[in-house]
């Protein structure tokens, strides 16, 4: 006997998943942390850079002794000494005086700004000519620009962009805590598939969903687990199921898209215990058929077999809950690039219902031009055919031709 | 003595990438392909997916016995067997014929159509009404839908995201052959810079572009090998450079941003067998210092030392050079989204040379709202706390508030 269960928006799907909290930290050596997500937020331990630091190779001296300098009335200033790299100057610079630096030099003790060399000229022992004046701070890093002691860096949560990583450097944060990676189990099923390495016999095709998949979690920041093909047989899937909760923190299922298989999959994620099932059919084309069973163990998830329904479903579904164990909101698609274009043909669309359209794009004179491709969802060329998705709202019967649309791009 | 060297454009340092060729092949396991670079074309082995299949569950039948049927004139069909998924059917359906099929299973001989279980009443014994018409072909994928054999599918130099790992697999390439990753050696110098683990004393900074420069490198396909720190003196660094020759197709130093630091690098990479110089100093800020030697034995780029300008340097001039080396065009910013914004404020810049600057985003009614940051390049903060780089052409004198732009995102 089924139960009742009603189909859900993916709005809804995706508040399931905002009620998951982040995974716990690890630490990490700062060469593995780019791509990672932080654990603590980051504070500054110390003023960055520490001490005004010259930005142009000249003179440091007093902004105040080339007030009114020009090239047809230069001022005189002594030269007193030299900065060296590396080192506080233990020169000190009185009035009418300079000392020359370089880039990244620490400004002496009596100065307040840099004059850069080409705007001076030497002057005879020990004296150089100043052509141009030099404000307060001129050509000078204060102590504090780029971080002040306690300011707050970076919040918990944020991916680690190289930048982000030179930043951690430059605070002296050799280890890093960040979210561990949600590990991602991933099963495929189907009597009529086979392994990679396989010949398919005629009615038998390769699996492909489990290599899609493993290279999308990789690619949202996860560690894939692929577990192979199991049969369509509630002894083996249980089997496959309960190794892969052993192991990880979601269990994805692919394959079942016949209706008999999916019951088999409802059946056999709500046979674990404490199962409850969160979704049962999405409101969305492709990735209608998606099945959520939330059990003690993890999250059971089941997406259509389609390739190409079945890779969408994972931005849709998987993408959100692995952002919400990183420590993010609950978004999709948030590798993909956003491009403004217009469609070059119309693109209706079943009112009721979330859709995603594969589309190529152009670039004309007039701009960006989306041409939707129209393939059956078990086919994977319209997906290596195309640059991103079109979403088409549930509220919209379909767009005009000329419609400006955004596309969600691959990465 | 220096000799004079006129400063180029960026275009022109491009050009100089555009001249090398891919690096050579390796065969890596599909589960090692995301990511990487494809090094041969790939043509369809055979028809994909090499039999009709069923794209719904229902009943293959022959489309010219459903026309005219439906709800208040229904046909009626025979049911003669049931499609094993996975498996030749061995039936043959005749006129008047059908056979029970599930999503993915291949027609029966006789067959061109299925019509979904849905649009079908069961009427007795072995009779199925049918209650509209179903098109020739009409929930079937064709056995070369997704390939004919001999296709083209995807040409060398493509990098290999998810859906196109997932189309190799469909063919059976559980072997993929992709070009290596460009080894990049990485050298930071700088009196005054010390390692992220040491405490600096006064006058002395962190190094933070040995680890940005490495989190750059992976993210551009390639493998970072990090030499460490090395002094402004020319036996070090030329011991340094030899030892990151032997080992990298690209060696990258950071630092020297003070003139005789620069002198320095030129002359220690000129010393080199077969050097020759063919950039020093480009048209660009930040990026100004840029100095490129090609020697025999591998490719010597000196970026200045400035955080900020280092990171931008990587784009503008060594990520050209690792795409070329994986066999495409030498572009820059190549994984950067894109996003159209306005001017917060106008925006001076020197004409005679392109400029970079960091902006802030903000979303408003209006649309997308770009904010220049005007920080000095040895600042890192003003990349951690942007989101992007607005490119201003050599040819303009600056753009005013409101003007629209395009933001290169950071990813």
């Amino acid at each position: 006997m089924k139960p009742f269960f009603k189909v859900q928006s993916v709005a809804r799907v995706r508040e399931h998943a905002e009620a998951m909290g982040p995974l716990e930290a690890e630490v990490v050596p700062l060469a593995e942390a780019p791509g990672r997500t932080l654990a603590d937020p980051v504070e500054a331990s110390a003023d960055l850079p520490g001490f005004e630091r010259a930005t142009m190779d000249g003179f440091a001296l007093r902004s105040a002794d080339t007030f009114g300098a020009s090239e047809s009335s230069p001022g005189y200033l002594r030269l007193v000494g030299e900065v060296c790299m590396g080192e506080a100057p233990s020169l000190r610079v009185g009035p009418g005086e300079c000392a020359s630096i370089g880039t990244g030099g620490m400004l002496p003790e009596g100065t307040d700004a840099v004059i850069m060399v080409e705007h001076t000229r030497p002057a005879g022992d020990a004296l150089v000519e100043v052509c141009r004046p030099v404000p307060p701070r001129g050509n000078v890093l204060g102590a504090a620009d780029d971080a002040a002691q306690g300011d707050l860096l970076m919040p918990a949560g944020q991916r680690l962009r190289a930048q982000d990583v030179g930043l951690l450097a430059a605070l002296g944060r050799d280890e890093v805590p960040v979210v561990r990676r949600p590990r991602v189990a991933i099963i495929s099923t189907g009597d009529e598939v086979v392994p990679v390495e396989r010949s398919p016999r005629p009615g038998q095709v390769r699996d492909v969903n489990t290599h899609t998949l493993c290279a999308q979690v990789y690619a949202a920041g996860g560690l894939p687990l692929a577990l192979g093909l199991v049969r369509d047989d509630p002894d083996a899937l249980e089997a496959a199921v309960t190794r892969g909760l052993e192991r990880s923190d979601i269990l994805v299922l692919s394959g079942g898209s016949s209706m008999g298989a999916r019951d088999l999959t409802v059946e056999v994620f709500q046979s674990f215990p404490g199962a409850h099932l969160l979704v049962h059919g999405v409101s969305v084309a492709p990735g209608k058929p998606f099945i959520w069973v939330r059990a003690e163990a993890g999250e059971l998830l089941g997406l259509p077999g389609q390739v190409t329904s079945c890779m969408i479903s994972f931005h849709l579904f998987v993408e959100p809950l692995m952002e919400r164990l990183l420590g993010r909101p609950a978004r999709s698609f948030v590798r993909f690039g956003r491009r403004e274009a217009v469609l070059s043909r119309d693109l209706p669309s079943a009112q009721g219902r979330e859709e995603y359209v594969r589309v190529r794009l152009s670039e004309t004179a007039a701009g960006a031009v989306a041409e939707p491709l129209f393939g059956k969802s078990g086919l994977i060329r319209t997906l290596t055919q195309s640059h991103g998705l079109v979403r088409v709202e549930a509220s919209c019967e379909g767009l005009d031709k000329g419609s400006p649309v955004t596309v969600l791009l691959y990465q």
